[in-house]
């Protein structure tokens, strides 16, 4: 909080107002609801945080990991909430907000103080939580670990005469029993669906001949998963192995960009270009990667035009994609941490496709 | 969607800006993550509705039940998303928000238009979603027959010698055994716990002698349950009778006030008065009630100065409590609906302490 506190001051910010959700996790460990009720961490360089708390949610608050640190300044049902964090403010100042608080409550503060100003926490500090420590490293490491063993243990299970579901529901099942406290995503996007990036999954009964898209993961300890694999039910044809090769060499080529000193988007460069070079750029629709964390889709983003550094510590995924409309899709995706002199992957599974039954 | 641009103009208001969330649910069906990327539903009075939409979650959209209504405005990564937000606002206006939109969203449209302004959807429109209809009405019931089911299973199982997480466990899967597609909380407070109106489940065994708040819901196709028992393992003593009987009677108190044209904090008013009387007024820490329907917590809230009237199709909590810090709590909630003459209980499960094991 020290460390958030002093990086807002010398953005030139008078403080960060940090509502529920990831930001707030991973400065205190406190996870209340995402609600109507005001709660916001106040942080101010050479003040102590303060976090606005429902009194109801106030024990939570006082037990959470940061819990200790924080001066609490709780409001009753029945009470202005705003006004509780009005005498934290004070009159005038410019504030960093974190992404996802609510418009409720920025404009509930808006209106008590006409004469603050607000900036995203992402455009102000966009990489606050970008650059993990080694006890981060560690634990995305074991999630990365937990996801591949998921992936081990669904390729043995039945695909063909399944609905996408199905399958989807032993992918959750593996995640939980290697150790994930939280799912976030189990896309099992079959045949003409692996064409729609975002298809997570359906009633479709996954046929013989069909592709496969897995994407899946969620929180181990706190920290993310993300990984995906195209599988194949029984042998494919000429072209569904092309284009598979295709996407493996993408992401192999995204991940030997990986460096510190390199900008982001020069990850989403070379993987693209060698999709591109095959003759389908028109047909990978979405960004390379995406950070990951304490949250599974976070800055920094693999993207052309994102001309920021990577930083040692730095974790995100690198996961290009084709997708032929009504037909099938492949992408093939690891989590990726920058080291001193590269990257490593944090996803180790055969990248291969994979022939299932 | 015709019907909330059309309250949104007679509130003056230029349109309706919605965000992914219930809001959004509850209009098209559509329910997209909430993340970074820029999704916006844009109502205004004599115009298509159009989402604004990324790419690769266009196809999702156009298949939701609201899709076909939707004019797609649809944005690829890369492209700055406030811009296709912007061709379809504007230069100016006062527009509507949904309460949970993200503050980056919201500051990314003000940074594009800066002389529009917005007021949350709650504070403009607060009952849009409060008055359900028969099919509505209809599904309210049915989830909360199935959050009934699962009182009934969960007080046949062991609670003595178990963890909270335990039966908290066993409570989420008899709610989707009985058709929840999602459960949102399942409150297992033992004991001391039992005072902290917001513990969920911790590692605390539950032992012989114990009172324990049981509250749980969650989502059945679309709409919400919410319901609450306290009940005994073996034999209560006499104060813990006694507690539960005044929370049992402001209960019924409560439910007794619900009737069109009454006020929201007339409900609050005759739960409170009940245990004012009793003299544990400071010990009921929390307002009686809040609204539900595509989700579990929105307005009307049963609360002291909440004045507008009470509508038939209106559904909320009514769920008294007292709670003895480092002792024991109790709590009953049904979700009631107002009718033409009153209100109906959508629990109907005995409101009796009951002894478990």
């Amino acid at each position: 909080m020290r460390r958030a506190a002093r990086a807002a001051a010398d953005s030139g910010l008078d403080g960060l107002l940090v509502a529920p959700g990831p930001d707030l996790v991973w400065l205190t460990g406190h996870r209340p609801p995402e609600t109507e009720r005001l709660t916001m961490l106040v942080l101010r360089e050479g003040e102590d945080p303060v976090l606005v708390v429902p009194t109801l949610e106030a024990p939570d608050a006082a037990e959470a990991p940061g819990g200790p640190a924080l001066t609490l300044r709780d409001w009753t049902d029945g009470e202005d909430p705003y006004a509780a964090a009005v005498s934290v403010l004070g009159p005038r100042g410019r504030f960093g907000v974190s992404d996802n608080t609510w418009a409720l409550h920025l404009l509930g503060l808006r209106r008590r103080l006409p004469d603050t100003t607000y900036v995203a926490l992402t455009e102000a500090l966009p990489l606050l939580r970008a650059v993990k420590d080694a006890a981060e490293l560690a634990r995305m490491a074991a999630a990365g670990a937990a996801a591949d063993r998921a992936y081990e243990e669904i390729r043995q299970v039945p695909f063909a005469g399944r609905r996408e579901t199905d399958v989807a529901a032993d992918l959750a099942d593996l995640l939980r029993r290697f150790g994930h406290s939280q799912v976030d995503f189990t896309i099992v996007a079959s045949g003409p669906n692996g064409a729609n990036p975002h298809h997570e999954a359906g009633d479709r009964v996954i046929g013989h001949g069909d592709m496969v898209v897995l994407d899946f993961g969620g929180l181990k300890d706190g920290y993310g998963s993300d990984t995906s694999r195209t599988v194949h039910v029984g042998e494919p044809a000429a072209e569904e192995r092309e284009v598979h090769d295709v996407v493996r060499a993408a992401q192999e080529a995204g991940f030997r960009a990986v460096r510190p000193g390199a900008a982001c988007q020069d990850v989403d460069r070379a993987a693209r270009a060698v999709i591109t070079e095959a003759g389908y750029g028109d047909r990978f629709i979405h960004r390379t990667g995406h950070g990951i964390g304490v949250t599974t889709h976070e800055p920094p983003y693999m993207i052309e035009g994102e001309e920021r550094p990577l930083v040692p510590g730095m974790c995100f995924s690198v996961e290009p994609g084709v997708y032929l409309p009504g037909r099938f899709g492949v992408r093939i995706e690891d989590i990726v941490t920058v080291t001193e002199d590269g990257g490593r992957r944090l996803n180790n599974t055969p990248r291969e496709m994979a022939i299932v039954d």
